[in-house]
């Protein structure tokens, strides 16, 4: 393939094989039928020393890789959340792999840079999200990777400002706290410990009935601190917990963020998206108290892993956190102050051109498309929560605020695991558990790019009667 | 686009564009003729409500995105360090985005797990990397973004063996010290602030005259940290600096890292790829004193970013280190402990399939294949520094180890800034600067995927009559 004749002939190749895969993609088992180890020793022990055709290479997408992939484009894949992927995502990805340039600094690619920020405005105005977070004020956006990187930039910046932009140059000195609920991600965790604080030093703060943070046990928590000498200095409030899109009250988190001079981070990395419906917007009630902000398109709004949205209302400290400035990075664009460096804005230096995707995503849905994909999942959780409330063997575990239905049949943990062994084992569906309140619950998440009513109705059939042949219970 | 058969049409025709982009990517001017704003001006100020044609979408990319790229794969793009795209890749890409699964965990696709693993452990045997970091053993390989995010973990699990894992758990205490050359990366110094250790606790060891640690100030330095009541726990050495590809002396420095009970990571992000060819293998000489090493195949080894193979001795220490689990997350084949969750190695949770990318180019290449490009790569920077060698005008300013040349005008700073700024303005070529000591230093790295000897000949035609152009300097 040196030749780009010859590139042309296996990329055509490449798309139809894409294009039989998404459209047989039902014919698979949702989850593979494979034991560890299995696909490897499928593989030649060691490299080829020649090359091998573009044809052989292929054939072994069906033969080796296909037959251990678990199908998140599935239809009938209700797993963690959904990772739409979607044609003009896709192709965005494709050309920015054959564009093969870096969006690390504005000199590297002028256009990567400057679309990527027209882009994360343009969703500044798709979410209605506070105007202190577009770049054209002190604020901005940037593309992370995932919610787990830019709920660590948030906590270094959170950590800079507190501290004077010390800890950078100096290290860590005394305790700082942080919080989040109980039901926050685990990410905020492991920054903690990746940023020198300490998984102790965050506080997961008690919830409500329906899971979201109680602000009266934060403003204590962080009295508590304070007596105690500690340092507190970041909260992230959750929009849409990973357990059960619980929504923490930003609001009241936000007023107490600025009565102790706390950054307030809010995580939305699955429910933010629902914000471009204008009936869904209440989710982000009292954003504009927020220092940072992410939501994902990679979950739920048709664009390929990876596409996190990061905001910030001030620029400057995001950056002071993050700048340095070798000499081979020098160059008159920066020095002028004129344009923004991308790589000042997250941990890598180096940046694929993402904005790409996430532009093509949203000129060939356009906003009316994507609040249909929105309002589609949305729908089809709520009708599958009634259907849940007819059958007595079972109940719902939390509130339904958008796609995600936690449910459990009453029976027991063990009558929970069992049945999602058996439907995951089918091969038919496939989703996971949680736990609420120590009992183990089955999370049931809608919003695949290919999800229609029937595939969830058909959902319902096979847990129903999957939970009926359950052999009983002791 | 939202059935298949229009995803298909719209395929073909992104393939096609790809396509001719190569095909005619010397018709551009390799660094775009944009003020800042330029590009941003060009789009409209607010998203479109309703969705716009895949044509329209397509035309868009002559007309706004290309007039603002950085030609990263021009054959005449000599900055940076090359930023190898080539078919294979960019379709392991396409296929990756069209499968749209998670490699975070065994679970969230299997094949994407063990492919990678597998992978790396084929990239032990082209580079002849010590057996260590081989899966099969107490070690094991594993993609990340970048070089910078592998060095930040590289960092944090050397924090944690030093201070029994504490660290991560109840925060930072006292002063630990790090320690590379004064021409490591920035991305090391970077970590040490992200870390919480502090910018001022890396140590910036002094080099000799070749640009290379000095071991022997490197072993004073921990000496003097440790008569200062400090805790060295980290050393970084550079298989090939950013500024003159300089190649740190790793047996001694290994060495000195096993007496005082030190990690050595080792950052071999440019150069480690040339260990494919059995004659450039002395740069990783010492290198099973290492714990940790990394090096991009997005660099140099025709391979889209993003695509840096990290390996570690003791896999357990990285996955103490870095592991959390929510119970969203637990599933059987994780609790077995029969399998490796990629979450666990590195600070994202979501995780892309990359390893498809690295699968691909391995094979249609071959180690044949990469070795060839490789030596290409080499031989025409050698060939360059002959060059200029024979112009009296010219200096070297470092040794070429591999195909990075370092050189300037006699004249001066300004001669050589005025050298590049012409060059890069012409469109016709591009390369950066870098300083060595305090000098500007013009960098020609050779190794594009299509760089042939005839663009680097042009090249220096260029530079030579550029030069000549050059008003003369006061």
């Amino acid at each position: 393939m040196s030749d780009l004749a010859a590139f042309r002939r296996a990329a055509h190749a490449a798309v139809d094989w894409v294009g039989d895969y998404l459209a047989g993609i039902e014919r698979h088992p949702v989850f593979p039928r494979v034991r560890p180890g299995e696909i490897r020793a499928r593989l030649p022990a060691h490299p080829p020393e020649t090359a091998e055709s573009w044809d052989t290479i292929l054939g072994d997408l069906d033969r080796v890789v296909l037959p251990g992939i678990t199908h998140w484009q599935s239809p009938m894949f209700f797993g963690y959340f959904p990772a739409n992927a979607s044609g003009p995502a896709i192709l965005g990805d494709l050309i920015s792999s054959g564009l093969g340039v870096q969006a690390m600094m504005w000199a590297t690619s002028p256009a990567a840079t400057e679309l990527e920020t027209h882009v994360l405005d343009w969703m500044v105005d798709l979410l209605a999200l506070p105007d202190r977070f577009r770049s054209t004020g002190r604020g901005g956006g940037v593309i992370q990777d995932t919610a787990s990187s830019a709920s660590l930039v948030a906590m270094l910046a959170a950590r800079e400002r507190k501290t004077g932009f010390e800890t950078n140059r100096t290290g860590l000195k005394g305790t700082l706290t942080a919080y989040s609920s109980s039901q926050a991600h685990s990410s905020i965790e492991k920054a903690a410990g990746i940023a020198g604080i300490g998984r102790e030093h965050l506080r997961l703060v008690a919830v409500d009935q329906a899971y979201a943070m109680r602000a009266g046990a934060l403003e204590e928590a962080i009295r508590a601190d304070l007596a105690a000498g500690h340092t507190p200095f970041f909260v992230c409030a959750t929009v849409g917990t990973t357990s059960s899109t619980a929504i923490d009250p930003v609001r009241a988190i936000g007023e107490i963020c600025r009565r102790y001079g706390l950054w307030l981070h809010v995580d939305a990395a699955h429910a933010g998206s629902a914000a471009v419906c204008p009936e869904f917007r209440w989710i982000h009630e009292g954003l504009e108290l927020a220092d940072s902000y992410c939501f994902n398109p990679h979950k739920w709004l048709l664009t390929n892993f990876d596409c996190d949205c990061f905001y910030v209302a001030d620029r400057a400290a995001l950056i002071e956190t993050l700048s340095i400035r070798p000499e081979y990075l020098r160059n008159q664009p920066t020095e002028s102050g004129a344009v923004f460096d991308y790589r000042d804005w997250g941990i890598a230096l180096g940046r694929r051109f993402r904005a790409l995707k996430l532009w093509f995503v949203i000129r060939a849905y356009g906003a009316e498309g994507l609040r249909k994909h929105v309002r589609n999942g949305v729908a089809l959780a709520q009708e599958f929560a009634g259907w849940v409330k007819t059958d007595s063997r079972f109940e719902l575990c939390a509130p339904v605020p958008l796609n995600l239905v936690c449910f459990r049949l009453k029976a027991g943990d063990e009558a929970n695991e069992r049945l999602r062994d058996a439907l995951n084992a089918s091969g038919r569906m496939y989703l996971i558990h949680t736990r609420l309140d120590g009992k183990v619950v089955l999370r049931m998440a809608i919003g695949g790019t290919y999800t229609e009513r029937r595939h969830v109705e058909r959902a319902w059939v096979l847990i129903r009667e999957t939970a009926a042949g359950l052999p009983r219970l002791g």
